[in-house]
């Protein structure tokens, strides 16, 4: 019973919400490895940290000895969008199905168990339900409970279009629990319904219903916004380790936590420890470094962690801006000033001669990063450090 | 021209409604044999008349040289009911569809010419068209116009459970239009609007849509109620000639001119002239009995047709009541009295035993029929027609 608690403990870490948890007591009483389903997209995979959040789910589940079920939807996926409507959703090859799951496989194994991980494909059952199959299938529920999910709810009471197909997507989605035998399905919160639908499912089918396990959308960079490519506020898992290392760095304190909780394997134990740590004094940025090796030696190795560390170190000593620097506020005309007479105008120089001649040498940095465009037009409105050599700066706002 | 006008004629004797028929006009001017559907479940049929009017009007389409595809909906029938509910719905063999469309075909048949006729299994097609064909064509319509159909939209608007294959099947007979090709389908008023999603789906597969044309519903012999077997109001195609025949003659003679329009296959000419000949005084019993005899001959033959006539005047003036006869009260006691003693109570025989020696005679009939049971008991209630002999009669009530 220790042991379940320990189990349990690691699997509703970080996570939404576990339903329900007395009947994965049970399943986790038998001491027989659990059948853990999730499932995903055929379309081409280019992970962030946001996607890792379930995948890491999973990870647990085969730390703890459990069969983890990677689904491929591909039988959707070579569908499309039979209305025609979504032109961002053409019918997939199968070729090109395959060549996805292989991308899949290449960074979901960054961090499962290749060897504790069965890869299925949906199209296995779903094309032997044949057209009456489908039809036995939509009779195992109502029109009126499917309108209950909360996007159909919200598009049938706005008059927007709902087709009938969209209506069988969730029952196709667990009817792969029923011929998966799965007695744990992860998904994110807005899967909850379809999830929910497998349970179901599986009862008209005679099987024991699935546990299902929702995992939390991870904030982006900013805190605020779920991560995502669109805002620009990801960590994607094929970035470069001084990427990687580096947004790591710039998150907040409070983010850290969440990131820790969510990304890191450390054992909740041990974060507590950081935490108790900077509590009595540490400084927050060592347990970021941490942090950000973590995950740098996760999807490169610790050999670029290391090296990131001490990039990242060496950049900023070199980088570093002394707090107090003078402020100078220059007229930038309606076309700009080049940046040797800004040199010039902020002091930095005693002429823009002078200023080309410090450019040539790389002897300018601009905003931390060496300058070499002497053309470079600075407009009304651009705040810019300007450093030139070790010692002078200026924070330069132009009007 | 003056073709399609009096084609057009006939199409529409008796139908319900015929929608669009400026496209049907243009089809019937290419002057090509247009492609007829009507579908058809494939339980094990037993036609009345009632069902008989489509088949008719099939028959019209056939006269005027169509192309008529008798489709019989085995893909559906071999699913049953999925939801388990309607036990009256189980699924059917492909053995059962078989011997089930055989049955079929020696009904219509009677009716249709076999040389003109196809008869096709849906099956055919979409058994082809699998789980994800399925999805394809479910991603053709949408929800809320679905839920437009009459008997949808009530059950939603109460809460009644609609189960989501239910929406699959008019999709699918809207295929079964498509994989046929079909210029013109009929159908009952019920089928309206499964009718109408032929011609959606075959604009959306690139097709004209088909033309539809509801026939009524046929009146039972009450004038009244739809013929039905349940409600005993019916005249089935396999009933021996006398009962067809003595059935018709028991319509009234409002009904009499509903039949023909719809069964009779007399021009629409002819039957006027009939109606004049009543008018002018003809009497409406002989009208009838050729509408009997017209109905023996098609599900029999003409022998039987004239058989039945002679059978059925020959009972007619055997069993012919007197319109004035004594009406008779007699009191029955708690359990009954018996035949004997009513027929001596009300004064036909001079004695019980006299009574029983007439029945074993054969001279006793009790509404109109031969009397064999010398112990038949009549109840209080009872109000029965005693013949004794040839002339003595008595309408006696039982108290």
């Amino acid at each position: 019973m220790t042991d379940i608690t320990a189990s349990l403990e690691l699997i509703k870490r970080g996570a939404d919400e576990l339903l329900i948890e007395a009947e994965l007591v049970e399943k986790l009483k038998t001491g027989r490895p659990l059948r853990v389903k999730a499932g995903f997209d055929p379309t081409a995979p280019d992970l962030h940290l946001g996607h890792t959040v379930l995948i890491n789910k999973l990870r647990h589940f085969q730390e703890l000895g459990h069969h983890v079920m990677f689904l491929i939807g591909d039988f959707t996926g070579m569908i499309g969008d039979p209305t025609g409507k979504n032109t961002t959703r053409p019918p997939l090859t199968r070729e090109q199905v395959l060549a996805n799951a292989k991308t899949y496989q290449e960074q979901v194994f960054k961090i499962l168990d290749p060897e504790k991980t069965e890869v299925c494909f949906n199209s296995a059952w779903m094309n032997d339900l044949g057209a009456a199959g489908m039809i036995r299938l939509a009779g195992q529920y109502t029109v009126a409970r499917m309108l209950e999910r909360d996007d159909f709810s919200k598009r049938f009471g706005n008059h927007q279009p709902i087709a009938i197909h969209e209506f069988l997507y969730p029952l196709c989605q667990g009817y792969d629990s029923v011929a998966m035998k799965a007695d744990v399905e992860l998904g994110g919160t807005d899967q909850r319904f379809n999830l929910l639908m497998g349970r179901e499912l599986q009862k008209n089918y005679g099987q024991a219903p699935q546990c299902i396990l929702t995992v939390p959308l991870l904030e982006g960079l900013d805190g605020v916004n779920k991560m995502s490519k669109s805002l620009g506020n990801y960590i994607g898992i094929y970035e470069a380790p001084n990427e990687i290392f580096g947004k790591v760095m710039s998150i907040s304190d409070d983010l850290m936590w969440r990131y820790y909780e969510l990304l890191s394997f450390l054992p909740s134990s041990e974060i507590a420890k950081l935490r108790t740590a900077i509590a009595e004094g540490r400084n927050p940025r060592d347990v970021k470094v941490q942090l950000a090796q973590e995950l740098v030696a996760r999807f490169h190795n610790l050999t670029a962690a290391v090296a990131a560390l001490e990039d990242f170190e060496a950049r900023f000593q070199r980088n570093a801006i002394p707090e107090d620097i003078p402020e100078v506020q220059i007229a930038a005309g309606a076309e700009g000033l080049g940046i040797a007479m800004v040199l010039k105008q902020a002091g930095l120089t005693a002429s823009s001669s002078e200023a080309l001649r410090m450019i040539a040498q790389g002897g300018v940095r601009i905003d931390g990063e060496k300058l070499s465009d002497k053309g470079l037009l600075l407009q009304a409105g651009n705040t810019v450090v300007l450093q030139v050599g070790k010692r002078k700066y200026a924070r330069v706002t132009l009007n």
